[in-house]
């Protein structure tokens, strides 16, 4: 990809507001044309959600640097769409969405909005990455991890990305990554999901909160292991969610 | 699984009030003791969303058969999270998502709510399938796959799901299925995606619309290919969407 003048696609789940969007703008800068569309307000959890049966509109912000910035009104794979299909002047070269405020690692790739979009950019035949910083603060320091960000768009850049995969990015938060490390997702889970509260008539009602635990903590090869130890972790990741390996074995049962 | 009184938890993305919920418990009676946690309103699209920071109430409904019914004021996967949490009296045994009102083969999997569902619960380690029949309309005849879709819950039942495997199953419209494939996801993508409009400021909007292209055609070994034969297609499927071929050729390249 590098011959040419690049196209970069800019998006997040935090919406068109955060410091971690305008971040990887600036970490961006000079590879190419930007352009920065996300979602109008904070999209976390959205997973690759779409709006369905509502109306989008697009509304344009102050330029970041040299890169125009749209916003939707709506999540951050309809960001990636609505661009594709009419706010860029042609396909983009790369998709870059981020930096997330807070981790995506181990099992909350399924609900990340930040990883909603960079899947929608790879089936479309994009490369895409995805980068977090494990720290949910607006006030997040990101000029530590800038170097690291910077570093591996050049490699996309350079080498492109195979078929069908993206890579999901988390990076350790309040230091300079010692490196990064290409891992597996950490299988895991949350516990304790939510917090029980009784409205003013005397009625629960419930709000998300909890803790993601580890099933593989004694695994050396996982994403949460390597942010453990200091490094960034670099995950291939991909949007075919067949597990493939199981077909024949399951065929006998299922097949009638 | 079979020698004990099963709890089956069922779910859905098109909410409470959907004929294809309904169905799928009709389906399921007199396999267990059965509790519908279904979405209030419809959540189409809503992919693995959870609701972040917004309040989440539970309602009860009248049953269905002997199934006892509630709703939850989000996502599908917030259903999930919610009957495991709060409503159910113990982990269930079996999750049950669907019937869907419309196809969630191929690349429509990543936005789907009633997988979103399923993804759900087989990362919290029980066998969840997701059922969906190529049929939009609220008015689609469910009766013609009920067979079959019992025939399947039958087999989960008696032989489980191995780990980090849930199923896809999809069933061809307005014909009893000439029986079920197990097989992979076709890839493929939208096109067409939005129609604009302008509204009475002249401002545009969009609204998504779009059209499923199956980029293999050829193939005869996905979904899209054996529901075009009419058989259902059972695609076993993963939320660990690690790419993990591809992490000993990428790690000279990002690795540092």
């Amino acid at each position: 990809m590098a011959d040419k003048r690049l196209l970069i696609l800019i998006t997040n789940d935090d919406g068109v507001q955060a410091p971690g969007l305008r971040s990887l703008a600036e970490c961006a800068a000079g590879k190419g044309d930007i352009v920065v569309v996300a979602p109008e307000r904070p999209q976390s959890g959205m997973s690759s959600a779409i709006t369905v049966g509502q109306a989008l509109k697009v509304n344009a912000h102050p330029d970041m640097g040299s890169a125009r910035v749209f916003s939707v009104t709506g999540t951050p794979t309809d960001c990636v769409k609505l661009a594709m299909h009419t706010i860029l002047p042609r396909r983009p070269d790369l998709i870059l969405s981020g930096v997330n405020h807070g981790s995506n690692a181990g099992t909350s790739i399924t609900y990340s909005g930040t990883m909603g979009a960079v899947m929608e950019g790879c089936m479309a035949g994009i490369p895409s990455v995805g980068f977090s910083l494990l720290h949910h603060s607006l006030k997040a320091d990101f000029s530590l991890s800038a170097p690291l960000v910077s570093g591996i768009i050049d490699t996309v850049i350079a080498h492109g990305l195979p078929d069908f995969v993206a890579l999901n990015v988390n990076i350790p938060a309040l230091i300079a990554p010692k490196g990064a490390k290409t891992c597996r997702a950490a299988h895991g889970y949350w516990t304790d999901e939510y917090q029980r509260y009784l409205d003013p008539s005397g009625d629960p009602f419930y709000w998300l909160t909890g803790k993601f635990v580890n099933s593989e903590p004694e695994a050396t090869d996982t994403d949460e292991y390597w942010l453990a130890q200091g490094y960034a972790s670099v995950v291939p990741c991909t949007p075919d969610q067949t597990a493939a390996t199981q077909i024949a074995s399951m065929a006998p049962l299922f097949d009638r």
